[in-house]
């Protein structure tokens, strides 16, 4: 999905709503343990109940592969029933040497390799150029690179002071040499609200993926205060706080009820800054 | 296996090589092709000629992922068929936050869960303490994180200077604070070893595993003359330049050979260090 198709969707469904699939065979509703999938028919469901209200699913890759073989099964049905004009994104924080993130690309992007083809990929910056650019050989497909992250063990690297920027001001500018803002988003933390305006000045375009709203404390209004771009620039994923809204036979209506409050909100936002 | 056990097998062994199984099954020879799994068969074969040569395997997790259920089928083989008294590794590069990386923790340390109980885990830096601790959970098993890496990207972020020291050391000193050199190694490339000196600053008792020896540029000699301890204390990892010595049917033999080749060098530092 090119980025004029995923701002036209914003624009379309008046959401830039992103769904995390962390889908935890220990929370789901005990009743969906008689399918012989209970994991993708939890996200079937769960997909089927807001693929209106959202532009973007995001399975969280460590969930399936938790399962073994059972799993990544749960993983390859699950992208397959993505509905083809919201943005698929595995979460995957994948990144090595060369030769072997051209494998961990064939591993997300190459169907006919491993069953899945995703939209984009979340990879860590670490080890630099040549472990994110194998991925980007990929026509329309995207990097999402972890720039500020949300948790506690962000304050350990990431905002060390390299002269006078911070380590994930680094990430930033030294990425965007290596794309352009039509492939490369950045990972930014919603916890980090006030920190938006920095980011900005690093990365003026480019799409940022937002965790970290709800569960983890952020604040969507600050979010968009701070980090909408006139092409909305923003996707905010919310994870736990919808998929898990209920765990009774209700969880898909239930998550739909989530969903369609985060909607609204966004909704009222992208009207705000006149972007719809 | 323990810190002690590893050292008592190198001991035992005169070596402290690790296989990389990075298995391609573009590159294997074609007759394997008639095996049920010929990406198993291949590491079978390799791991019954090289077993009494190195203490440890170290498949690479996206050369199996990149071929979806059958590439998972064949790294859970490989892992039940690597020996007891073989340390074994898998290259998975992995680091979120805390709840997702206790998931990848159950892929790849809960056999009752995924199939595969290795023991030690490649992990990255980026996301911090709690992206790294969940694999600290598991009572014996291995953290072994990325700190100076062997490949051209290396360069946009590992050598960035925050104040007295670069991120790479930081990196090691801030991680040793997390567990102690029981429970964790460092990846530091075999290209560096200039840079082992000043590892051991930061780092005077945990292992290293040291990729790039061979295929990558990296001496053997220069890694242990900087880089040896009284323990010995280096995992050397090699993968194509034996895996891939042959493309015929001697194919095993010919990664013996590699093997013995490296095991000989390495005895000759053991003695030369009086370490056996």
């Amino acid at each position: 999905m090119s980025r004029s198709e995923l701002i036209g969707q914003i624009k379309s469904k008046k959401s830039f709503l992103c769904i995390g699939l962390d889908t935890d065979i220990d929370k789901i509703p005990a009743f969906l343990k008689q399918y012989p999938d209970p994991v993708f028919e939890f996200n079937k469901r769960i997909i089927d109940a807001t693929q209106d209200l959202c532009v973007s699913y995001k399975p969280n890759a460590a969930f399936y592969e938790s399962r073994g073989v059972k799993g990544l099964q749960s993983l390859i049905a699950t992208w397959n029933y993505i509905p083809k004009n919201c943005l698929s994104i595995i979460d995957a924080k994948r990144g090595d040497i060369g030769n072997t993130s051209d494998n961990y690309a064939k591993a997300f992007f190459n169907e006919d390799m491993s069953g899945m083809s995703f939209d984009a990929i979340t990879v860590a910056p670490y080890m630099g150029n040549d472990s994110v650019t194998p991925f980007l050989k990929y026509d329309g497909k995207w990097v999402i690179l972890l720039a500020l992250t949300s948790s506690v063990g962000s304050k350990d690297f990431q905002y060390l002071q390299i002269g006078e920027h911070t380590l994930y001001e680094r990430v930033i500018q030294t990425a965007n040499t290596w794309a352009d803002a039509e492939r490369l988003m950045f990972v930014v933390g919603a916890t980090k609200s006030t920190e938006f305006t920095n980011i900005r000045k690093y990365a003026p375009n480019n799409f940022l993926l937002v965790p970290g709203v709800g569960a983890q404390g952020g604040s969507l209004e600050d979010v968009c205060k701070y980090g909408m771009t006139k092409d909305c620039g923003l996707l905010v994923n919310s994870s736990r706080g919808i998929i898990y809204a209920s765990n009774g036979e209700d969880f898909a209506e239930a998550a739909r009820a989530e969903a369609l409050k985060l909607q609204q909100q966004m909704q009222a936002e992208l009207e705000k800054a006149g972007i719809i």
